[in-house]
């Protein structure tokens, strides 16, 4: 979409209770939803013998997403993935979630109506219900806000602090296509799988669900962050450490093609990357077969990548046995911006 | 706070996960909550045989606050008090909440301290706990969002869409005094009442709770965009319409004093203000009395306004009885910006 079709009509001809109006109207109803969309609060019933799960993401034009190369629509999806991987990464079933949009004026109805239709598209393929949320008016650019709520009975929801010295590391997908996907779209390539990847990633809903019911992981989250960044928060919440083999992080074919063969560099992307949504968790090395096993059923590839230790940190190791030093240890928010 | 105060430290030294921390040990243990702050989705335990209400709201420096005259303590307090009055509105008892802040470089470390300080506190003070979140770098203002969760039996609900011709409409408090504290704080003047209904809003939780539990309203809301705009969705959601008598809108003496005692344009931010968090409401004229001795018990005034009627449309009657015409009805985010 371009920027002249963006800006064929403005927001302020429709308003705030019409926009609301508007997405209401291409919203399923669901039984389960009491009260949805255009009360002070949405009401719905939450499965009984469950714990209630809820997870909130901000997205902010400029930090999260580049209208420049972002189709509304897969940005649509896009939002509401990243949340649904959270749930994910609990081993929850997602049902039901708020919108808040924060909109300026160059934002035209055109986008609007292709933002929802992807975020609703992806809504109706996980199964959860849009019961609510807040629009306004915004002076900088887009703000997106999205809560996902969802279910679990308490003894399946997996953790971050939970994983033991021993257990295997593994890790679904490939890593690193994300970030790929981000490097081409700035050098001004258009598409490509790993461009798929950055702009409609996949959250791993079914797989996180299989695995918990199953009881296979230990620990579980999902990959926003980059592997290292998001494996320390596993280490650090249960007080382990961790050792990862280099050559079994999985890299995609069109990943391994870009950065050639050789060299440690080559997975800088790959563990430092983020936002490949992939499901990152710990299991007893025992169970390897059972967890490939489950796998079979979905077409997402698992591998194991390492094991966790009791020494505090991890260590990344190369073919030969050696330390790898001086790879790039994940995305901060803050962090980011002084350099670090 | 001043500004310079505000910029002693910036957020890249302490980093996301830093700041997560620093909230989470602020945070009030809660026996309900499972899983808090720290993980991929909070978890808690919804209360049996209640519906499940959840709210959000998002408040944007520039847009709902401005820094220069908003410190940090009561920013907190008023982000949380937004989606409690939405809780209130329902009938609904609140007990839990997720935050997601977007923080531009220039906020410090003390801002962050102060706001979560203000927020906290409020959440102590209405019982409910923060149970997770999200945080990221902002290039442009700061962007609070919040997610308040409550929960209430179905039949005990109150909607908007169930006024009926005939029923008398109450709103408790003074309306205006938020709009004119906005003036008061524009025009450079510091302190006062009304300053303070602007900047520390109160969430008539406790009110709202014993309305709807006492069974006593048909039709309830907060007024957040105005008298008349948030009439307007009872009437609208309803499909009724509604007279109101000029001299009964409640006015505070500062109100009062401020505009004087004469002609019609003195009521314009009574109708048309917003953000009074003040609840709206409709019931059987015959149950004034009961409404009137529940009120007895909060130090909260509460005033009959006017009638449900079945004719379309909002009528705003003078105290000769007649139509008044001409004065602010309301805000829309959006069409406020092309001077509607």
């Amino acid at each position: 979409m371009t920027q002249a079709t963006r800006t064929i009509r403005g927001l302020s001809e429709l308003g705030e209770f019409g926009f609301i109006d508007l997405i209401a109207r291409k919203v399923r109803p669901s039984a389960a939803v009491t009260i949805g969309i255009g009360d002070d609060a949405a009401a719905f019933q939450w499965q009984s013998n469950c714990l209630a799960l809820a997870t909130t993401d901000m997205l902010l034009e400029g930090v999260h997403f580049d209208l420049s190369f972002c189709d509304p629509s897969r940005l649509g999806r896009k939002s509401l993935a990243v949340n649904l991987s959270d749930i994910a990464a609990m081993g929850g079933k997602p049902h039901s979630f708020l919108l808040s949009l924060a909109i300026p004026e160059s934002i035209s109805i055109n986008f609007l109506n292709d933002f929802s239709s992807g975020l609703l598209e992806i809504a109706d393929e996980y199964g959860v219900t849009l019961v609510g949320g807040d629009t306004c008016a915004s002076r900088g650019g887009l703000v997106i806000g999205i809560t996902v709520f969802g279910d679990q009975e308490e003894q399946t929801i997996i953790q971050r602090c939970t994983a033991r010295p021993g257990e295997s590391i593994f890790v679904t997908g490939f890593l690193g296509d994300s970030a790929l996907g981000l490097k081409l779209l700035q050098e001004g390539q258009g598409e490509g799988k790993a461009v798929t990847r950055h702009l409609d990633p996949t959250p791993r809903v079914h797989e996180g669900l299989a695995l918990a019911e199953a009881g296979l992981p230990c620990a579980m989250i999902d990959i926003s962050d980059g592997l290292l960044s998001d494996l320390g928060h596993i280490t650090k919440k249960s007080s382990v450490g961790a050792r990862l083999y280099l050559d079994k992080i999985p890299l995609s074919e069109e990943y391994s093609k870009y950065f050639g063969a050789d060299g440690h560099e080559r997975y800088s992307l790959a563990l430092g990357g983020g936002e490949d949504y992939e499901l990152l968790f710990t299991a007893p090395a025992y169970r390897k077969f059972e967890i490939e096993e489950l796998f079979r059923k979905f077409d997402t590839p698992v591998s194991e990548i390492g094991e966790i230790t009791s020494i505090p940190g991890i260590q990344v190791l190369s073919p030969a046995g050696e330390m790898v030093h001086g790879i790039a240890t994940g995305y901060d928010h803050f962090l980011s911006r002084s350099g670090q």
